[in-house]
């Protein structure tokens, strides 16, 4: 079937009509046909989010799971539980202890990605019309697993040390007076997806306290942590409160997303029923990806992988944030992350980043629009800069196209009042995968 | 953490009362405790669903896959998109063309194992209240889904030639004439989960008949179809009628379920918000395990390995049919599969195979109670009997000590007038992944 009969079959959907309310929620990014043109070679991609997994050592990688085939085959080709591998759940804890956590293997669900993690966190608890609480600009597929589950998404502000307290307070307060309560609050807390900024330790009580005393479930949402590329690991907000919090952890960051392995820490009864959810969603998850991790953190120099990995990291960053400070002309902002894999850029009054996109994409670099980002339409002189994926030569290169193109807006903006409009913005969205 | 503390952390969960209404549909199967006991080696269990992926070739698939990692590993280790690896879909195409299924790769959407693809389907078509009919006994699991989803299930009876087409029809009628329509009808018609029966070819063209006129979308599973242990491979439903049935097939009984890879083959619309919903449950399936699938397809003899898997399968249940048999006392009925895994019994009046489990596994063999394959309590004379995991001398031993159960039960019954009775039914729960 090519692609016009696709259309065709789209335009006379037998089934229009008889889809649930969800669906609707359920929209493709627009700017999915752009970034597929973005993915030509020459053209530098600061969109994406992938790391930089060809830094493995495959050999090494590829001998590890033919081992376990050979010797565990049997139980790591089998149907697995569905709460994941006890063994892995075990390494898990020692992962979180790194970040100040004390669980007990009892406490983890393996999930697929930290993504489906989150899913099953918002199906269990969110009903259509509930409240969700999100610091803003927020991880974007994370709008989208709200959305699709009918939330009522409302945002928090934040500055360069993260979500700002009083406003979470001054929220929650005004959501109860109102006769309304938020199920959950979402954050990113450390080197944040997009924001590239990082919750303040004296921040992190408060936070913990308000939520406390509002009755609003924590949703720490942590891929980054262990990429820390200035001082050591951050204290997670779980290691705090075991009975307000639900951790998300994953090793798409700092081992490999292809095996799709995440997970969440969480109290006893959330747990419990985090594991049913999981089973009804896919019974469970893939055995082999499981023992593989495991085997992977038992038998394998990791620790020495992640130093490898921020070292990588660390010069990328650095690329990008004296490109910017070389390149971009006054007016322009950014964020300076001490971790992680973006940087979040704010244009100067009267440029808007969506608009800019075809001309970025035709000045050969790429990056992704703030609105997305946002659920109320905020975002649009926003854009989320990777630096995770191009070498750094490559991101340089980036920052240099994209300090012209920026340019040029000024030039126009200056000369006819305002830059070109872009489209209006259309809530939270699925993006391509890999921009996530 | 240790058991004490998880039970009081679930006495006074701090989150009680702030779940979303579809979690009390989440309820874990009460013979769960009971099946933890039957997984020791002195009990033979007819019970779980397991392949036996012990008869794949360890060594060859171990080596196939550092293979992979080596060769393609920064692709295998990479987020990958949300529909599934096209190379992947291409072959599934032509995995299910032995079927009559005459498909496009862009129709299919891989998912993690055949179980999520019936997730998202519920998920794109179900709001709460909304009908879901199947055919009863059905795969324990899909109730459960559905339940989570909030649906309204409703059964329609099957007979040894599948389910009944004016039982249908009838039934779909009389929800027009109430004013509602199903959303789906939900079927597993070749080698069915638990009845072990196969939709008639002669009732097929009628089901789609009826389905097509009344609006309702087929969701046709089919995890056992290629396990055919006496004749040929069975025309799906999908070979009829592309627009209305979204089919759902499997990797897990034809490979090994380790690897959670199955799919969905849909119509283009409703493939298109599959994918949507997709990645916003996991943004992406494993790279690795889609590539190592394909891999294997490509370059394996797969068809030798059915061939192989059909032979013991045939072996397993012709040993279980005999035993049945030469060992069951009279008044006792059961199914006669022509292939896939299961056997369903019916005991005679006054015997309720629930309240004998325990008796059953104090005799040291195991299965599955009928009444969490209905969602109206029907099914307490049933059980499910497996023959795909042990081998034939075990099921042998296994059958016979169940006839000894049965034997004595009809003792009891004679001499009491009935046997003990059994709990009452709690509805479709989410069974241990091992039993499905």
């Amino acid at each position: 079937m090519g692609d016009d009969t696709t259309h065709s079959s789209q335009n006379t959907d037998p089934w229009r009509g008889r889809y649930a309310d969800r669906a609707a929620g359920m929209v493709a990014s627009e700017v999915r046909a752009l970034f597929a043109v973005a993915s030509r070679p020459e053209i530098v991609s600061l969109a994406g989010g992938m790391p930089a997994v060809g830094a493995l050592p495959l050999e090494e990688v590829g001998d590890m799971m033919a081992g376990l085939v050979r010797d565990r085959g049997a139980e790591a080709l089998q149907y697995g539980s569905a709460q994941g591998d006890a063994s892995l759940r075990e390494s898990i804890t020692e992962v979180m202890a790194r970040e100040g956590i004390d669980a007990d293997p009892d406490d983890v669900i393996v999930t697929v990605g930290s993504q489906q993690a989150l899913d099953l966190v918002t199906r269990i608890f969110v009903d259509p019309g509930d409240t969700v609480l999100t610091e803003a600009p927020t991880y974007v597929t994370a709008l989208g697993v709200f959305a699709a589950y009918q939330a009522r998404i409302e945002h928090v502000p934040m500055d360069e040390h993260g979500v700002v307290p009083e406003a979470l307070d001054e929220h929650l307060t005004r959501l109860a007076a109102a006769g309304r309560r938020a199920k959950l609050f979402y954050t990113v807390p450390t080197f944040s997806n997009p924001a590239g900024v990082t919750l303040a330790a004296e921040r992190r009580p408060r936070v913990l306290e308000i939520c406390r005393r509002h009755g609003v479930l924590v949703l720490e949402d942590n891929p980054y942590g262990l990429l820390h590329l200035d001082a050591g690991p951050t204290r997670a907000l779980r290691a705090d409160d075991p009975e307000g919090v639900v951790y998300l952890g994953s090793f798409s960051k700092t081992l490999a997303p292809g095996l799709r392995v995440g997970w969440a820490c969480a109290p006893a009864a959330v747990r419990a029923k985090l594991v049913l959810a999981a089973e009804s969603a896919m019974l469970s998850h893939s055995a082999f990806a499981q023992l593989a991790v495991d085997r992977y953190l038992r038998t394998q120099p990791w620790d020495e992988q992640l130093k490898e990995f921020r070292e990588m990291y660390r010069t990328r960053r650095d690329a990008m944030l004296d490109a910017l400070s070389a390149t971009m002309p006054p007016g322009v902002t950014w964020t300076r992350p001490a971790g992680g894999f973006f940087v979040w850029l704010t244009l100067p009054e009267g440029l808007d980043a969506k608009a800019m996109l075809p001309r970025a994409v035709g000045a050969r670099v790429a990056y992704v629009p703030g609105t997305g980002f946002y659920a109320d339409g905020s975002g649009t002189a926003n854009m989320r800069l990777s630096y995770c994926f191009p070498p750094a030569e490559r991101i340089r290169d980036g920052v240099r196209r994209l300090a012209d193109v920026v340019g040029t807006e000024l030039s126009l903006r200056d000369t006819f009042g305002r830059a070109p409009a872009s489209a209006p913005d259309q809530g939270p969205q699925t993006p391509a995968p890999d921009l996530a």
